[in-house]
């Protein structure tokens, strides 16, 4: 096991009625700014709920909050924070709605050109407003973390950036709001949280069995309930499982102490920014090509996915590791969430345009070994197609 | 899965020299007072590497805090913090140094009289003093938990309280403080975390399939390395495995929206306040039993806890119910933890005087289901024997 620190602070209040809470989780005197995306929170009954859980406060609301949310948006978030003198920010919705909330909290308090913080991954907030979040949309557990990723839509960048002072202070995880949610999102948030687990684990034997089996069973967990939470989807067991795995897939546990990858994230990264596709779509059609690509650096970890994961116990151990590649892209696919680039019309000529982005950002060494150059993401772009 | 809430802030430093990280975690005008338990730390030189980590803060000792922390020790910590102004505490121990060091956290700042928090079980403690911990001895995970056990010895008294204010704000878990501990700690403290893990998974199905891998997951790397943590104290892999399980058993995550037990600690408690067995000792002789006992209540479970973590398929359910609690009593055997009343000199006539005991605590309903009576309890000491 690699030496490690591990703080999350973040409060859980988990299950159906829980919106109450904020009640006593929201400071009595705060002033309050709800932000949120579209009209399906206020549609659904979500938003009254959460204003009405919060009696007297003072309480503005700031919606249209976009998928990959937007510097451009946020920004105006800012101006109403700074001009209003709010002091307190309350996301209510999904991991974009959530990033996007820590974006605000941290550029309304922030010395200088709030761009800064994401050219700087983070390393310069030295403070940031308090803020809560109601989670809508089990995927990105941005609920229970200190990461964000945020958009520039002029610039075609998509930057993450990380920061203790932005760790959500609670976050209320009531699976019933997932009720309502389109398929399509229930099937990404399944493909998110299943890669974010692997971008943890997938690496190289690194002797810490427990994070191991934690992440096992993160993965089994979905594999077993992700087909149930698309068929049966007001299944509240289903869903709430759904909403447990994906805040513990990314709230720093599984990834303590072991090396992690993220390739595919930062890969994927690029393809929505240049394309727009949804952001589990792009891990969907990265992640099988980039394991089947590192196979060999992978290889011990691999064999050990599709015995205890996938249950694959016949042929060789590089049979094994094939066939676990396989079954994830069928997994993949059976939520309905393409893994090739051509279902998403996209071809050859795409290619060049995202190393070239991707080298733009930086990112020209990436994966657990640091080995994964631009060229090596050109082979998995290609035999992604 | 059931509601809950889940929060802990204790930030972790984990791995060999983490140790010097005392001088960023401790306030750097912070006036401490080291609390430890026998000779051994100051011996094996542990006292000595956090005293220079503290630098030029002004830092006192306070040792003697014995197994099984007493209210009468703890009380002479209480004095020197109120006489000095002590503003600052610092646990270099086990779980015994770290409850005794919530204890005096609390006791420091109490209006009234202290024993009143353990009467009331911590519901009556509204501040504390700020504290962390260096832990030598992986086993009661208090290292990350809000609880701790206090027994006051003119009473023969020993009680559990629970705040949120006495979480430890941090603690330094460096595998190789554990090389020197000898073999019937290292011993106890396994049995001690496997424990933790059953009294929070061994109940009934309740629709929670990540609680349920994540303590079968603990389960099965106890079981992998227990053994070998007596054998080979120095491998650093081993004690790292152990220390992070030990932490993980018992900080609220494997237990949130799962139904709970803690029979057999409750009973155990009695056996040592009256006996004074080390607390895995009363766990080894009492789970076993109170498992036979109860085995129809618990069936579901023990049948899952045979398959998943003891890997018996044989035979029918019931059968397979019975092998894995013979399992589990030879497990603590192995490790040179004894399982029955007997091998600690108590006999029949010792029974009725702890049902006494708990009857007097209070402890007339206990289990998942509030069904485990002094009548149940009884019947488990007899099978004890």
């Amino acid at each position: 096991m690699n030496n490690f620190d591990f703080y999350n602070p973040t409060r859980i209040a988990f299950g159906e009625g829980k919106i109450a809470a904020l009640d006593t989780l929201v400071p009595a005197d705060a002033k309050v700014l709800i932000l949120f995306g579209g009209e399906s929170a206020r549609r659904t009954g979500t938003l009254g709920e959460v204003e009405a859980a919060l009696g007297n406060r003072q309480v503005q609301l700031f919606g249209g909050i976009e998928p990959n949310p937007s510097f451009e948006t946020l920004m105006e978030a800012v101006t109403i924070v700074q001009r209003d003198g709010i002091d307190y920010l309350l996301a209510v919705g999904g991991g974009s709605v959530i990033d996007g909330t820590k974006f605000v909290a941290a550029a309304s308090v922030f010395d200088g050109d709030a761009w800064d913080i994401l050219l700087k991954g983070g390393t310069n907030i030295h403070r940031a407003l308090p803020f809560g979040s109601v989670l809508t949309l089990p995927a990105t557990g941005s609920e229970m973390n200190k990461g964000a990723v945020v958009t520039r839509k002029s610039l075609q960048a998509k930057l993450p950036f990380h920061s203790e002072h932005v760790f959500p202070q609670f976050s209320v995880l009531d699976p019933t709001k997932s009720f309502t949610l389109p398929p399509r999102q229930v099937a990404n948030g399944v493909v998110d949280a299943f890669v974010h687990i692997v971008e943890q684990y997938l690496t190289y034997p690194a002797s810490a069995p427990v994070q191991d089996r934690f992440a096992e069973g993160l993965l089994q967990t979905l594999i077993d309930i992700g087909p149930q939470a698309l068929s049966d989807p007001e299944n509240y067991s289903v869903r709430a499982d759904l909403m447990w795995v994906a805040t513990l897939a990314l709230n720093g546990l599984i990834g303590a102490g072991v090396p992690q990858d993220w390739a595919t994230h930062m890969l994927g990264h690029e393809l929505t920014a240049l394309h727009g596709l949804d952001h589990a779509q792009t891990l969907a059609i990265v992640l099988p090509a980039m394991l089947t690509e590192r196979k060999d650096a992978k290889h011990g970890k691999l064999v050990q996915y599709a015995q205890r994961v996938w249950s694959i116990h016949e042929g060789s151990e590089s049979e094994q590791a094939e066939a676990a590649i396989e079954k994830t892209r069928a997994f993949f696919e059976s939520l309905g969430v393409k893994t090739r680039l051509g279902d998403y019309q996209l071809a050859e000529e795409h290619i060049e345009p995202l190393i070239k982005s991707l080298e733009e950002h930086g990112m020209t060494a990436l994966g657990e070994h640091n080995d994964v150059t631009p060229d090596v993401c050109r082979r998995v772009l290609h035999a992604s197609l």
